[in-house]
This record gives structure tokens, sequence and C-alpha cells, in this order.
């Protein structure tokens, strides 16, 4: 049987606690923020009225494309929908309250997280739910989780554990920290070479029992696994490494049900980064509807679908629509929203123009960034799509080193130009503040990230 | 003639505007923030007697040895004192004032600036001299840096020029302004391939000339160069490249003294990033002590020589001894003083751990991170160095993957394990407040960034 985020319509919608993060006033060492917006509360930055184009901002900034935010935060609730599936959208990518918000407006289940300060962010803004998709250690770490989980038994927690050893120190955790509660935890799978996580059903069935037999300050909750941790060019290898993660995932928690592992109530069956949520939606609601004895939810966790990018998942978005067919829905999918600008600041050589963003700007993990537009104040009407022979060669920590393939950039001192980055966790990080921005870049708000 | 740091003595020591920094209330949405300080003010910090080693921190945690970083603030001030030049540290290493402090309370003659966001940033903690080793483009840009300039006839701030074009922006925008007094610029010398800066003398001449020709709105006040633009493992070629540019600051300044392009006043010459500035202080020195019928101040720009690191800089410094020679003075140098710590989370496979820090923590651009000590609670009396085999073979955005190249790891979850790193500038960027800590890593104070 399944639960999933449209049995939820009795549950009152998220209000997180944002009056406060709006209110404040924007501090004059934000990078990105013009002179006349400092000292301004955040919700008040759109009454600017400031252009990117006409060059309100300085720059580097980045900007958020509020169509295609609202487009993909729509088309993953009805992707969920359609899959029968439920949302706990990673909150690391943005570490933006205000962009959780927006996921819990269409319907996301939980927020994830990834480490104990997340979920202590998570809890300043009133998150209700919360994913640990992680094992946690330490006296700290584990001191500001459960004192959220004591200041409010109504905070709904889980994370993970992956051996014996992680379900010992948790036990004396809850024991020290007299949790009157049991801590809910899923099972991690991993993959040998992988991450964190079990390597094998075996070993996940003896973690499995001992859970069960550890006694009621830990109750197994569900199963889990990050099949992200494949990833790379050889397609048929990854596809099959992450979903063999993913059905590790459905035959664990189908031993765990036939041999009563789980704790009553909801068991979670939770897999599907950003890049196979298609298939651990497929494959877990499967085991889900299947007849088990106990309420599944299948909870993906991905969470660069708002953002999206114009790279890397950009490219993965291809194969992952061939590979869900009618799930997929209509259309293309998931749109570029996340942007970075910046000033040609000397153009040195023919065909090499030097620009005023680097790795303090930009992700430069998946790959390095592409230039997507450029635009000449009193010249172009509109930003001008970039010719696919420029690209970035190198990035300092400062400075993008553009440049063209053949010939001459037509690129002059004082042009702006805009960068799509691939991967958004490694660009959301590097913005206190990002701009929300209509599609003429004008700027309709502010987005504050805690990293 | 040569002016330099010891002839400053007459000048009043520098004090920075850091008392509302130190008394603003730590935020409990700052990683690494242990539940017991949150909304202390960070002045009162190290009155808790936290220690790192007893797990009073989450982690991961960045840590700044109080010892290195007191010894690389001697000794580069003893450095620059033997070498006859000034200093004016790239502040974009750090962006944290608190250790601006600490380098003009050890002699700095100014801060390195990289952008007019981190001009802002440090004139509102009070910086009184500022080179922005940079072009300057974009209105918005440009009214950050007038509206200082103009607010405060003291602010003795310098900036780039590298064509023609750039003049011509910046000559506008005193114009536009009413900047009733001149813009200091520098000449930037690049290098065919490079980045920003003039590639060949004649260029430089013609751009020389130009600046002269300009009017009184910009002032000709030296010649720059950043030759870390060389880097590599081809000593000979990168060593050549670097020198080749410090030679043309040196050319262009003599050519600019007899042709009269400088404005009246001390002459600067300006090179010497964190791997050369041996050799920038070494050539420029020499061309300054020359009779060229100016005052000639040689300003070095390193920002990462205060952390220094344990890969990146470490490596180089091997080098710069050996060039150096009797300029380096006894000993063996700079001092890592950077360290992040984290946990051992999971050891999934008997050669591999899981640990509680990934690239949100940690340099990853110029090599992956490396263990450095690993420490273990109620076994331990101190950190132990990490054996050579063991290495970070892979980063997520929050794990790191330490491995074994042989044999199985002695490591167990909860472990603590600290990472030293390559190139302090994308580790202080990912900590928005760094410990300084004694040689027990107990935590002295908090440093607060602003990136």
């Amino acid at each position: 049987m399944t639960a999933h985020a449209q049995d939820d319509a009795r549950h009152p919608p998220v209000a997180l606690q944002l009056a406060a993060l709006e209110a404040e006033p924007l501090a004059g060492t934000l990078k990105g923020l013009p002179a006349v917006a400092e000292g301004l509360p955040l919700r008040e930055l759109g009454q600017l009225r400031l252009s990117l184009l006409a060059g309100d901002l300085p720059l580097p900034a980045a900007v958020l494309k509020a169509s295609a935010l609202s487009h993909n935060a729509r088309w993953m609730r009805e992707f969920t929908a359609r899959a029968g599936v439920s949302l706990a959208p990673h909150g690391k990518t943005t570490m933006a309250p205000q962009l959780f918000q927006r996921q819990f407006d269409e319907g996301a289940w939980a927020m994830t997280a990834a480490t104990a300060a997340h979920v202590r962010t998570y809890r300043r803004f009133g998150v209700p739910r919360v994913v640990l998709a992680n094992q946690l250690v330490g006296k700290a770490d584990l001191e500001l989780v459960f004192r959220e989980l004591k200041a409010d038994p109504g905070f709904d927690f889980y994370l993970l554990v992956d051996s014996i050893a992680g379900l010992e120190l948790l036990r004396q955790a809850v024991a020290e920290h007299g949790l009157t509660r049991p801590l809910q935890v899923l099972l991690e799978v991993g993959t040998t070479g992988g991450r964190s996580g079990v390597r094998t059903v075996e070993e996940g069935i003896a973690l499995g029992r001992a859970i069960r037999g550890a006694g009621p300050a830990v109750a197994l909750r569900g199963v889990e696994a990050f099949e992200g941790v494949y990833s790379g060019a050889d397609t048929a290898r990854v596809e099959l490494g992450a979903l063999t993660m993913i059905e590790t995932v459905a035959e664990l928690a189908r031993a765990g049900c036939s041999e009563g592992w789980f704790a009553p109530g909801e068991v979670l069956l939770t897999a599907g980064g950003s890049a196979f949520f298609d298939m651990a939606a497929k494959t877990l609601a499967a085991v889900a509807a299947a007849d088990t004895g106990h309420t599944m939810r299948v909870v993906l966790r991905s969470g660069c679908y708002l953002s999206h990018d114009s790279l890397q998942y950009e490219r993965l978005q291809d194969r992952m629509r061939q590979r869900a067919g009618a799930l997929w829905g209509d259309g293309p999918g998931l749109r570029n929203a996340i942007e970075v600008w910046a000033y040609v600041q000397s153009v040195p050589e023919p065909g090499r123009a030097i620009c005023t963003a680097g790795r303090r700007d930009l992700s430069y993990d998946a790959c390095l960034p592409q230039p997507l537009w450029w635009y000449r104040q009193g010249m172009h009407d509109a930003p001008q799509a970039t010719p696919a022979e420029w690209s970035v060669t190198k990035l300092n920590d400062q400075h993008a080193y553009v440049d063209a393939a053949s010939g001459p950039l037509p690129l002059r001192v004082g042009d702006l130009i805009a960068f799509g980055i691939g991967h958004p966790c490694t660009t959301f990080d590097k913005w206190p503040l990002l701009y929300t921005v209509d599609d003429d870049y004008r700027v309709l708000g502010g987005v504050r990230t805690f990293f």
C-alpha cells in the first residue's frame, strides 16, 4: 500500500518562519549588492526595480529566473503526482529557506539535510520534517539534533545508519540525552567502492536485524540509498550501478517487512538524487504498491531540480526523459534557472576576454561554466546567445577566461556576459544573496542562503 | 630612491573598526558553531574554552593555529624589512577584517582587493589604503568605489588599467561622479596567453603615454603585474615567465620615469603573489634603489602567507627558499596554520573511511586535501600524524573519501580527522566562521569572513 503526497491534503500547509529574514536589512558586505540597496529589508528589494541589463548591479551577481523556478517547482509536483511518490528535496543544494517554502508550497513532504548544522538551520526557519540523509556522529553534532527533538515533539526526523558501530553510538546518545521517543532511522544501502552504506544485501540484513534488536531507543523506519554515487560518461555502467542500489533498497525493504524489522507506521523507501529520480520513482513505487503488510512511502530527494542548470543536469535530463517514458509527461522537462553575470574587464588578445567572475562565483567541480549570453548597453535590445565556439578555458579565483575557438571575439570592455553552470549546489554556496529576476532581468527580489 | 614600510613609522598605527563585528552575536546558522555558542558575542567565544579534541565543536570546522598565524605574520614583516619592500596583503584570501588588523599590526602598508565589493567591505571596516589589483568596470561597481573616494579625502586608493578602452571608461566615470581628485592608476603588465595586462613593452609604452595625456582625471602612480598567472610543474618555464613579467614592470617603470608618465609623488612597483614574492622583492627593490628621479615603493601582495597551507604553498616554499638565499633569513619559513577537522562517519570497507567534510568545506582546485592528523578520544593524548599512504581520493559536496594505499585503516566511526589543504583562498571562502586555536586545539576565538 502506498502513501504519497496526494494523501497529505489533510495536513495544513507548511508556513516557514521567514518574516525575520525578510525584514532583515541587507548588509553592505554582500557581493552583488548595489549601494542603493544597502540597509534595505530583503522583502523590499524588488521595489527598487533594479535592472541587471541597465547596469544597476555590481557584478558578478547570481540570478534565478523566476519563470524557470516556477516552472520547475510545478513540474516536479506533477512528476511526483504521476509517479505516486513524495518529495523531500535536498535542501543542501540551495540552503535557502525562501526556496524551501516554495518547495513546500508545491507539495514537498519534508526537506532533506546533509549535516547536523543543516538540521539546525532548517529548524530555525521552522521546517517540520527533516530527512538527514547521512550518518550523525560527534557529541556537538548530536546535541544540535537532539535539542530540536526534545524541544518539539512534533518534529519528525529521520537519519541514516549503515553500521553496528553507528547504531551503538546512536543508542548511547538517546540514553545520554534522555530522549523519550525513539530515534527514527533508515538503513543506508551503499555499493562496493562507493560512499557510506552497507555493501551487500547480507550486510543489510544483519544490520536490519541488529536495529530490530536494539531496543526501543531506535526505530527502523525504512531503507535508503544515494544512487548518485554512480556518475560518469559510461552510461550503461552508471545506470546499472544506480539501478542495482535502488533495487537493493527494494530487496531490503521486502526482507524487513517479512522479518519484522520495521517499527509500526509508514515505511519509507528513499533514493533518487537529481540524476536518477525517474529510476527511483519507478522501481520503488512498484515495491510500495505491492502487498507487504506495511504502508510504504516512496521519497525522492532531488535537490537540483528547482534551479536545474545548463550543463550537468541539463545533459543528464535528456537521458532521464528517455528512460522515464510516459512518466515524464509532455514537454522537455526542467529549465535552467541559474546564471551568473559578469563584466568583460579586459580583451587583452583578440580571441580572449577576461571577465569579472571566477572560482568564488561559479561551479567548477562538474565542468567549467559556459557563456550563455552577452549584452552591450546601447547596442542590444536583449541578451544575445553566445556562439557555441566561445568557452571558458580557465577560472582563477575572481576571473574567467572566455576564449573563441577561432577568430576574434566581438566583446569589448564593459560588455555584460552571462555564464551557465553545471551542478547548482556549488554555485549556490558561493552566494549569500541571489536575485530572482523576470525574463528581462529586472530584479523581483532576493534569496538569502545559509552556508 | 626607495620608500618602504620602515619609513612609515611616523604614521599612526592602523586601527580598523572591529568593535561592532566583535560584539555581534554568533548566529545559529553558522556551520561549525556549537549550541552553547549561539547568540554569544564573537569576542566572548574564547571564554567558553571549547576543545575541538573533546568534541565540543560540530564538525566539520575550520581552525587557524594561533601560533602559526603569529609566526607567519612576524616572518613576513621581517622578510619585507630585509628586502626593503612594503606589503599590501591580498585580502581576498581571507576576507577577514580581524586578520587584516593583524596584518596592519605587523606593518602592512595597504590591503589589496580584487573587486569593487571587496573595496566596499574593506572600507566598512576602515581600511585606509587599498590597491584594487584589477580593472574596474560597470556603473554599479564604479559607484561603490567612487562613493568611498568622495566620502573620505584621506582614502588612498589605486586600481589597474590595461587598455585605452579601460582608461576611457575611468575618465568618463571621474567626470560623471564629479571626483575632484585624480584617480590613481597602475599600468598592468600581462603576458601573452595570460590574464589581463598589456602583452608587450610596446603596448605598455603606448598605454603609459596615453595615461599621461589623459588629463588630470587620471594619475599614473606606478606599474603592476600578477606574475602568479604562471603556474605548473615545469619550474624552469614558470619561473622564467614570472620573472619576465616582473622585469617588464621594471622596464616600464624606467620608461615611465624617463618619459615623465608618472604623477608627482611616490611611484609604486607592485607584483609578488604568494608563489613568487621573493623574486618580485629582489628584482623590483633593485630598480627602486636606482637613481630614477622618483621615490619608488615596492609593494608585494601575497595573500596566502598568513595562513600558508600544507600542500600547494608549502611545496612552492621549498623552491622559494632556494631562490631567495640570504634574503629568506634563518629557519624554514612559513608554517601551515589552516586545518579542517571532520569525523569519520563510516568505514564501509576496511581501506576506506568516509568523513564529514567535502567540497563545501575544503579547497579542491589546486589539489585534493590530505589527511594530516587523526585522534580518538580515550585512546590518544594528542592528534597522531597520519601515515603518508592515507589520501583523500574523492570529495563529494559534504563527504571526503579517505583511502589507505595498502591494508586496512585503523579508523573507526567517531574518530576525528584533520585535513590539510592546498590554496587557502578556496578554503577560507567556505567558512563564515573559522576558529583560532592553541596548539592543543582549544578555541581562543573566532574569525569572521565576508565572502
